[in-house]
């Protein structure tokens, strides 16, 4: 640094307690920290009492699930369709995101998606058939959490849709998710038109077959955990940043597209829709983290999340030592979002999703150090992403050695969310929406 | 940030003076600031009194210098070969990198790539009647930017070479660079053995054609700028890492390359290729800031550079406002670099290449802030990117409205090396070697 720099330091400032004074300095440009101070979440005495006394157990756990996640090694090993492949999977099921819930209970998109399903199927021909098909207590519903899959947004799986099936090669388990669909009207965010169930079929026709074809060909299948690695140095999150991964699957697939795809039409069809569509690795990342975590459920007594997701009325939460229906839930928030001109929060619906196991296996918001963009998207600085991963580290249980926030000097990312870090720092660990959810956080103790 | 976190801040400490000060810090972990601090780089009191005499009018070539770099749009729009497109190429004249050098004044590494070229263009069979030839006056040497080009390292150019066509669409200026051979034994590090001038046979047969009539399908070509700027936000910092870029340019590229190449084994040999060097794209964006940096030339009595560049023996600076021969030179540092064991300096050879003219138009070593995985590899920290980065805005003229660093908060890349900022300040901006170069920046006063 050269003497004349040092004069022109920028000013930086720490404030406690009014936010406006922050606002005020922030507005000439200064940087501000807004140190914030939360209480503890409330639980009962008995609930910290059973923590207290199980303490050694919790700690043992804890441990011993850090192991087994650092230790994982996600690889997408193939396609296959829901039917063919995930648990429990029937014609006349539907998995969708988030914790359990009723037909009756579900938000617009969920119950949108679940149409589109319907007709994807086959079950119904028109909207109207498929929605007093839905109502009739003949299609079942459960969450894909349950079933080894993880959705985005409306989570919707069903029976014929194509899933890429992750193998965790440490640990052998294995977890599904459906393709990406790409931005716009998508069955994920609960569009059921004539042209969403037209992509979707295209999708099963003609890039899923391609796709399987091509996995074939690589023999040992495609790590995920190097791509999320390298695209964590290169600018994304891995939850809404993806470019990067993308960019690197594509690099990795092609080559075995162009091997595999006799027809060059195809070849090219299905090129440009992985290359048009900078969050089709999201669908690769959310089941390598389910892939991660599930992995750890091993670990009886641990204090750690398993997943966090919503459906869209309800948020919840599961822990790695608990059976994998049990679930703490509260009313889904609606999230602190931009929104089109015209519309307000108040158009806005509930918080929707199994997106969050990302965040749960220390990546998306948890590193979003990683990825300035994104903040500078919604509206942050650089160093507001550095001060959202740097508190995620107050809640969580270890960095990882592989993925790395290059920003923070190499850092591991904030890695095992441990509930009662939550519970006693009063930091709600969903920070992409900025919304607290205290409920999904009492009543667990109970269960150790 | 919690109140806990205050407590836990780390120190950090500027220390001025003796560095072994700072060393001790430094083993500990702590963060810590070497205080700089320069004198100006001797000139003589006649240069000092042009520059002040002209002051007014290199201010305002600087600007419309700037006015230019800034809105310049390089865009790869083809491919042909040197003796096809660049200007006053002929048979028997070689380019190479750097200020203009003689036979017997080149490095091992340079003659080793004129040798190369020598045996690729069949002006010779043996590696002695290459040397030979080279030196008996018959072959006619050039610098790559006195005739529109740039070569990274050695930098040789011959007759039949395939070069990318760069032009700047926003002034209509095009500029030339051969395809990246890869890494390993290559022409451009001075090997000029059979397996290298196959590799370069194959890449004139089979990449070349390949990559022509993919171009041709793009229409307009591809955007650079886009590029690039998108890859400073995915950790490159384009010149010694690439790694996004080349994946960007390879998920563009691809598909043109799949529907115009109709035989299978050769789409996927290109494929292969590209995606098996992740410095492919070098040699894009070194023609992208030639093409960007040339459109400025015509700010008559600029003080900003037009390149910066090595030949192995020595280094070489020219201004903006002054014509295409006017060199300033000293000789070729030899950089401080990582060496294979059993090496060290004194078996280095000195620095080579046109490569630092990604220096020069802002990136590289400017940018570094953008790329903490090279300071990394080099034994650095991300924070001393940061400083780097910040460094380089005391000897530039403006900050980039396209390309931009992250973790600065976005802050426009160091654009437009001023070399009356360079005397006044005594900061040499030549970052990625760590040593000074003064004897170039003498003399360039007299000449305005």
């Amino acid at each position: 640094m050269s003497i004349n720099d040092l004069f022109k330091q920028e000013i930086k400032v720490i404030n406690t307690g009014l936010t406006s004074f922050s606002d005020d300095i922030k507005k000439t440009g200064t940087q501000v920290v807004q140190l914030e101070w939360k209480p503890p979440i409330l639980i009962s005495s008995k609930a910290r009492g059973l923590i207290w006394k199980n303490k050694k157990k919790i700690e043992k756990a804890n441990a011993e699930a850090i192991k087994i996640i650092l230790s994982a090694k996600p690889f997408l090993v193939g396609l296959s369709t829901a039917g063919e492949v995930i648990p429990g999977m029937e014609k006349k099921l539907i998995l969708h995101a988030g914790p359990p819930v009723e037909w009756k209970d579900m938000s617009g998109p969920t119950k949108g998606a679940v149409m589109g399903a319907i007709k994807y199927e086959g079950l119904a021909k028109t909207d109207e058939d498929a929605a007093k098909l839905a109502a009739s207590g003949e299609i079942k519903f459960s969450p894909c959490h349950e079933h080894l899959a993880v959705g985005p947004m409306a989570g919707v799986v069903s029976y014929s849709m194509p899933v890429s099936i992750i193998e965790n090669k440490e640990y052998g388990n294995k977890a599904y998710c459906t393709l990406n669909e790409g931005l716009g009207k998508v069955l994920r965010f609960g569009a059921y038109s004539d042209d969403v169930i037209k992509r979707l079929k295209w999708m099963e026709k003609v890039l899923y077959p391609t796709l399987k074809k091509a996995m074939e060909a690589t023999g040992g299948g495609i790590d995920l955990k190097n791509i999320i690695a390298q695209a964590l140095h290169m600018g994304d999150e891995v939850h809404n940043r993806n470019r990067a991964a993308t960019s690197l699957y594509y690099r990795t697939i092609t080559p075995y597209i162009v091997e595999t795809c006799d027809d060059k039409k195809t070849m090219i069809e299905v090129l440009n829709f992985i290359n048009g569509n900078d969050h089709f690795f999201l669908n690769l990342v959310m089941p390598a983290g389910k892939a991660t975590l599930d992995a750890a459920r091993s670990a009886k007594g641990s204090s750690l999340l398993a997943c966090m997701a919503r459906n869209g009325t309800e948020f919840g939460i599961q822990l790695l030592g608990m059976k994998k229906d049990v679930w703490f839930t509260g009313q889904a928030p609606v999230p602190d979002a931009l929104f089109f001109p015209g519309f307000t929060k108040d158009d806005a619906g509930r918080d929707i999703g199994d997106s969050t196991i990302t965040e749960t296996f220390g990546l998306g918001g948890f590193s979003i150090a990683a990825s300035p963009a994104i903040v500078q998207f919604v509206g942050g600085s650089a160093s507001d992403a550095l001060g959202y991963t740097k508190l995620m580290y107050e809640i969580t249980e270890a960095e990882n050695n592989t993925y790395q926030i290059p920003s923070l000097n190499f850092r591991g990312v904030p890695t095992g969310i441990d509930v009662v870090k939550v519970v006693e720092k009063g930091l709600t660990p969903f920070i992409n929406t900025g919304v607290a959810h205290k409920k999904p956080y009492e009543g667990f103790a109970e269960r150790f």
